[in-house]
């Protein structure tokens, strides 16, 4: 597998470039500008196009080629982008990706219309890709439509409540985050001409690499190097988040501790001098450990699925995007 | 025809009531309620469900059974309910169909996200009826999405400016308005098993009539019976609205009339006591005419698109439904 390394991440660059690049052709020329040149701007954002990349890589796995899915593996970044744009307003967010966010670089009028038409230029692109399987391709894409409207009306609410369950959390991020994943690994094999079983397997693990993926981002908010994160340590507690850390810290808590707990979800977050505090507190509760643990059992349980394919040349870059993925903890 | 009208008004309160019922049952049950109980508030408020109305009609026009589009019309109605609750967002609207605006009832982060998933849902829909047809449906509907939202900003674009050229206002009301009404037509001919011929004339007919029934909107707003129209008579002119009548009234101005014209777009509006003024001056300069002249001329122009159906009967409920939606001016 080390010898191939190089190589999967030459592979990365080159295939990031071109859906670079076919992006960018999506609203190019485009009428009016008003409407499309503020949805250049965050098309053209710089993005780890990670999703687009994972439909690609589903396609090759069930031995299809890349070119039966650029279209598609672009649809699902514009549908990326449109939840990028609505959450960024709902959530008053100033930067995206380094940038001003959509609507504070323009308005709020503008970002809901660009979001909106976003998601129809994806439904364009995806059309494009699926000759034959119109009807799956275009139905799991509005599946994970509907679940990621679905995961962001739950985080809405969350916010607002004062106790939420490690489960109802989990209902919550598989909506939000791993919902996008797997419909990116379906549509991919789907196109490439995979078996039900293959298609099936091959969601599933998508599926699950998106919610270790979505629990290591709540650990690393914790635990990450500031410098290596981009991030300032601790900014889910400043802000009062729900995180996997902080329910099941609150699940085990007792006493003072738990006092401590419910204080960041009465006063809506911490001051920042307090990170260090609440830090020592999840490594005491030991959910610093579970939180490892969760990601490792959905990352185990990814790879597990890729079983249904079985020539490992074949289904190897995808568990070495997994590693890629989740290896900033290991 | 006459004989025919009971009938067909009969036939439209039927229908009526199944869309209604099928739209009800589209949110239903469905989680999150924070998400679904205000989609479900916008979806069974009070609507002609014209739209709806003409997929069916439409689908029978070429020779097909309503049966065929049910699902699909339900899913325009939808796609029509999204562009209401994102609009009412942007132009920060009271109240819809009798009732506050669902960003006013709930908030506007909710509003941006029932919109979403009233058009997430739309395509779920749309996807139970397009078998066979899965590709060209979707395009359509996906093509009459894209337009809305370029309709949608150019609306926007043109409040802001000074001067609206009479074809930009066409190419506003056809992306707007006309686009959507198109696209029923199309999917229900469609659906209905049309021939490509036939598709197309319907679907002119749509186009037209959607223009013909925009131009009447503008044209209400001035010389409508205050009682029977349901809104303030010159409400157009006092919001500072830059309509068809405003359009072509400051194209034909001189001196001191376009100077008073002027004033609207300068102030943003005139007051109430004025509209009396203004509506006197439409009539001096000839637009109120004019505006009758291209309502009928794209009538006309609908009505000569169903040449393409040769049996009488199946193309006459159109020929009403357009006499139905324009007879207000008659």
């Amino acid at each position: 597998m080390n010898a191939n390394i190089k190589k999967y991440n030459l592979l990365y660059e080159k295939e990031r470039k071109k859906i670079n690049a076919i992006l960018h052709g999506t609203v190019k020329n485009r009428k009016p500008s008003s409407l499309y040149i503020p949805a250049a701007y965050i098309i053209n954002s710089e993005g780890k196009r990670i999703r687009p990349f994972l439909v690609l890589l589903s396609a090759g796995a069930v031995g299809g080629n890349f070119s039966q899915a650029y279209n598609a593996a672009v649809a699902v970044e514009l549908l990326h982008d449109f939840t990028l744009v609505h959450d960024d307003i709902m959530d008053n967010a100033e930067k995206r990706r380094g940038k001003l966010t959509l609507h504070k670089k323009y308005n709020k009028n503008t970002a809901i219309l660009v979001g909106d038409s976003l998601l129809s230029v994806a439904y364009e692109y995806l059309l494009k890709d699926c000759n034959g399987y119109s009807k799956s391709i275009i139905s799991s894409f509005t599946s994970g439509l509907i679940e990621v409207c679905e995961g962001q009306i739950l985080d809405t609410d969350y916010e607002a409540r004062k106790y939420v369950s490690l489960s109802e959390y989990l209902l919550m991020i598989k909506k939000k985050t791993a919902s996008m994943v797997k419909m990116c690994c379906e549509i991919g094999a789907t196109l490439g001409g995979g078996t039900e079983k293959e298609i099936k397997g091959i969601a599933n693990y998508g599926l699950n690499i998106g919610i270790a993926f979505q629990v290591q981002d709540d650990l690393l908010d914790i635990i990450a190097d500031e410098n290596k994160f981009g991030k300032r340590i601790g900014s889910d507690l400043i802000e009062g988040k729900k995180t996997y850390l902080f329910i099941k810290a609150l699940e085990k808590a007792r006493g003072e501790d738990r006092k401590l707990l419910s204080k960041v979800v009465d006063n809506k977050g911490i001051g920042i001098n307090q990170v260090k505090k609440y830090k020592e507190l999840y490594e005491r509760l030991g959910v610093i450990a579970d939180a490892r643990k969760t990601i490792n059992y959905y990352t185990k349980k990814a790879l597990n699925s890729l079983n249904v394919i079985k020539k490992i040349s074949d289904k190897e870059i995808l568990v070495w995007l997994a590693d890629e993925l989740l290896k900033r903890i290991r």
